[in-house]
């Protein structure tokens, strides 16, 4: 790269590695474009493994991959943008180790931030409950698991003691929710009766659901047959349930009904990140930006929205990978497309389906042409997630981990 | 195990589950045994591959084994011992977790919790120093290593500010230290040049040592050697430097000058752990319980000292796993066999010789027989380290994990 051939290039600046930001630049002709990449991580995580990984069914290196050695030519800049200042095209920024303010330039922004969970003004939930976004939530989920083990060795407790360390709340009956009380039953269910037989029969999975069913995204009779399995499983099923506070150790339902317990796991819904409010750019009744179809700012002809942030269509389509993934692809072809003067088409959606495992070997497939469960459905999601892993490594890593979850039981080492 | 045949059976009550107590664990005829572990983690921990998880050669899960699987009929609990009640033959402990206090008895007690670094009265080694002895160190060392490249992401620094944050310090020419500057070297030659090229020139590794040559443990030739291989690679030897303070991003040298830098290991001597002071028994110069040829301590019949907090023998034996390894071994069969009333040995060393990795795939052999260095003893350094794994789970990750590293690099996500 000489320096002539950068100062004609445009400047493109993509924020966020997730798989909006993620499959845009691993699709740009980069050549093409002085591109950077600001994003508080510095690897792409393949965020539909996440429940497995809060269970130890697979580890979190295996799903996530080095931002670097994927894309090479870009540069990335570890940090998150502060503000963006329009009429000098210049988004300040903040180092994500330590702290440095410093601005980045842009001809081209593409806004790709994801989101942040809502707490429906619910007092406690910020406080005393773990999300599941990131990797370090998801390792903070696993120690918190195996630290109520570890408390509930300890020598003199009462029956109500061990029963309240050894209960894990799950807030959320979306996918979310459904995977991860799963994938903690699991661990529960198989490991438990191995290694600590003696507190098997204190320990309890709760999943608390606002609606009257659970995976409503989904097919209903897919949602009726989680939720039947779920209670062959011994999985305590709680829908039309609302949350009215939660406390350290407690959550309490409207009903007035409390539950005691050791870890609290909130996957009840999205809100959009602190930046998109400083924007000062139209958003829709959540808080996401609108995007157009071309999947633009209406005010700024230059800046893209995709992913969790944005809001494209009526009705806007849902905060999922798979739709954050198509976005970033069709805007790799659509900046490419404009930069060598071809005619751009609107973006169109293409559902693909969706899956959850819901323990115990099962999963559902909720597909266009089919709705299915159980074992065979499991096999498929299994099959279809080591395909959409990004990289040969990470199809090698995640295989291995299951093979070794298999062979040798699920790691219940407490760090 | 009926509550008859417990209260026969005499409490064995086991402090710590490194190399010593681990051993003895495995190989006590746990039937004849009332027994308790407590131990602050809930896994046996291999430690000499701790520096190669330091730059992810390894995964640090791949190196440890949970106590529970692997001690069947063994009570673990978590947490630390605080006092030992010689009269009421108790030990006051505290949860690992939670804090909570409570009290463990015993008929037989075992001593095994090894040691912690000294600091020699130089000021800022606690508190700007990273150490190596758990996996939460290992961790903070590995994240800390690549939160300096993000940090020389930054833009706008200056040459000097880009040669600060890569700058890696390892104080201690022992065999942690020489292995721990032997993989930092490797991680950043080896990936560095594929994901930054642009820090390569102003990376370094600095290697300390306050003795006039490397690894004073090992045949002086294999030192030499060392210090030979480390300068051809770039590592900077300085030996016969002796640190006169530490702050929090440099070393200063008693002979004046300063090192500016990202990070610091300190790997340059171990301490006895603070228990050891509080328990009113003999100890030795450096502060480790004095203990008889058959591992007990003199004023109690009943009590055994095993491992890096023992002082065994005159000379005594060094800190070394291999010790720890066979006094835990030794008194497994010591106890099983008092307790069938059979005469007992006194303890003997069987050295088996010294190891090291001293990196770009070469390793040093210090054996009874022969002294040997380059690639070979690097082949050898892997088969021993796979053999003595403690588990077919831990020899298949490892095995996995080099493998994973060379095909597809280390893993530098940053987390």
């Amino acid at each position: 790269m000489e320096p002539h051939a950068t100062q004609q290039r445009p400047r493109l600046l993509v924020l966020g590695c997730g798989f909006a930001g993620f499959s845009l630049l691993r699709r740009l002709r980069l050549q093409a474009w002085d591109t950077t990449l600001l994003t508080p991580r510095n690897y792409f995580l393949f965020t539909p493994l996440l429940p497995s990984a809060v269970a130890g069914s697979v580890e979190l290196r295996s799903i996530l991959e080095p931002a670097r050695r994927r894309l090479r030519h870009v540069r990335v800049i570890e940090g998150s943008a502060v503000s963006v200042d329009w009429s000098a095209r210049e988004v300040t920024c903040r180092g994500a180790v330590g702290g440095e303010v410093f601005t980045l330039p842009w001809d081209h922004l593409v806004i790709a931030v994801g989101n942040t969970f809502a707490d429906f003004g619910i007092p406690g939930v910020a406080e005393h409950t773990r999300k599941l976004y990131t990797v370090e939530e998801a390792q903070a989920i696993r120690r918190g698991l195996l630290e109520q083990l570890a408390r509930a060795e300890v020598p003199g407790l009462t029956a109500d003691q061990l029963r309240q360390r050894l209960t894990f709340v799950v807030i959320g009956g979306g996918p979310t929710g459904v995977e991860a009380a799963a994938e903690i039953h699991d661990l529960l269910e198989e490991e438990l009766t191995q290694a600590y037989p003696e507190l098997v029969p204190y320990a309890k999975v709760v999943l608390i659901e606002a609606q009257d069913r659970l995976l409503s995204g989904f097919d209903e009779a897919l949602g009726t047959y989680t939720r039947r399995h779920f209670g062959r499983e011994g999985i305590d099923v709680r829908t039309g349930a609302k949350v009215a506070s939660i406390e350290p150790n407690a959550v309490q339902l409207a009903g007035g009904e409390r539950i005691d317990c050791g870890l609290i796991l909130w996957a009840a819904g999205n809100a959009p990140v602190p930046l998109i409010q400083t924007l000062g750019a139209r958003c829709d009744g959540r808080g996401r930006l609108l995007a157009d179809a071309f999947l633009r700012l209406p005010e700024h002809e230059e800046v893209f929205a995709c992913g969790d942030c944005a809001a494209v269509g009526e009705p806007p389509l849902p905060a999922t990978a798979q739709v954050a993934q198509q976005q970033g692809a069709y805007l790799a072809k659509a900046l490419d497309d404009r930069r060598r003067g071809r005619t751009v088409a609107p973006f169109r959606f293409r559902a693909q389906g969706m899956l959850a495992y819901i323990g115990s070997g099962q999963a559902l497939a909720d597909l266009p042409l089919i709705k299915w469960s159980g074992r065979g459905a499991w096999f498929f999601w299994r099959s279809v997630y080591i395909t959409k892993l990004v990289s040969p490594a990470n199809k090698a890593k995640v295989l291995f981990d299951w093979i070794k979850a298999h062979l040798f039981g699920r790691d219940l080492s407490r760090f």
